[in-house]
């Protein structure tokens, strides 16, 4: 079997989470003659946060735009990720400002750059998503798709599923009708996951009989199948 | 009674979500010999929001951080509030950057600046609110609590409270009593609280029995008991 080398590049320089929800949270990066050294979590998957510099992880990392587009640009530019990675995964904050623009800008000489858009089912989390949208189309960054997150709740006491968000607006799926872009997938909401990132657990390693986890293997198939 | 005049300042450049949640999503903001004229919900509260600037809901504002700083210090200074103001809430996005150092440095010769901290319980989110915390404290901005959101969620189905998000590490209560912050209360999740902000509802008036409004009038008593 084929493994691809996957890095993940955590450009929430004020909220970084990568490191906590990777396991990898009092790791330190190293710097070499090669550049910096990302944290390896397994054989074929690396990270790097900002999240590996603070001297506390409560530290707030107070920076105007600029500081901020000059972490990203020596993220791009100076870490030895090793082996050529077959996908690097950015993991952006919300918004459509400095982080957003500074990618753009630094990596738009790629021609695989592309865009997944996360969102949850309510019209108030929907409306910033059409700014992504948005902002993905004026910035010429094909979109992947949408994956629909918190879609629905199990109850722990009743096992009946329920709408957390209800949907005024049709979530996700009536948004990418309209929007016509595709939707990867939905992701229903159980505690375990957000218990797995809290601690960095492999989720689906240990809850493969969540739905959640079923989801997540779908959506995978999905972008490996798309072109 | 004596009523207080709030105003609502969304400075939220990039998601404004304010329009929407407040029921003035389509209102237009006048500008005039004496500044821009906010969008007036009731007599004794009015808000201000990139939101209505935009020509369509949908388009992404692609700012760098110095205009979206322009953009706060235009709402400081040249809305007209109309009456003098009791409160003004500033409705700010996540993180420690631009938006957040704008009003400390616009506000800080105010000697009655305070923030309201809002997480959710899982660690994750809190690792975050703790960086809230720890810029309060750096531009000498006084906390005036913590509020945990989606603390518990009331199945549809049974009625019975489930744990949404496992409060690995003890939720907001713990790390308000590690960080001496006081805790001003938990809100559930109630689906109907979600669909009032979509189409900009009354939720207390109209949902007086959630216990999402419980916690919200809780929550005032202690903010309006404070010193």
């Amino acid at each position: 079997m084929l493994v691809n080398l996957i890095a993940v590049l955590d450009i929430d320089v004020c909220g970084p989470s990568m490191p906590r929800v990777m396991g990898v949270l009092n790791e330190q990066v190293h710097q070499s003659g090669s550049g910096w050294s990302p944290v390896f979590v397994d054989d074929n998957l690396s990270v790097m946060s900002v999240g590996f510099l603070l001297s506390s992880p409560d530290d707030a990392v107070i920076w105007r735009g600029p500081k901020k587009t000059g972490m990203i640009r020596q993220f791009l530019s100076e870490v030895d990720w090793g082996d050529t990675v077959d996908f690097l995964i950015i993991d952006t904050p919300p918004g459509t400002s400095d982080e957003h623009l500074s990618i753009v800008q630094y990596l738009k000489c790629m021609n695989n750059l592309q865009a997944i858009v996360v969102t949850t089912p309510q019209e108030v989390a929907l409306l910033d998503v059409r700014k992504e949208i948005d902002f993905c189309r004026k910035t010429s960054i094909p979109i992947l798709g949408v994956v629909e997150n918190m879609t629905s709740f199990i109850c722990s006491n009743c096992k009946q599923s329920s709408e957390i968000f209800p949907k005024n607006t049709g979530g996700a799926e009536a948004m990418c009708a309209e929007l016509n872009v595709p939707l990867l997938g939905k992701v229903p909401l159980d505690p375990r996951l957000a218990q797995s990132c809290d601690e960095g657990g492999n989720f689906i390693q240990e809850f493969s009989d969540s739905p959640a986890t079923t989801a997540f293997i779908e959506i995978v198939s999905k972008i490996q199948g798309l072109p």
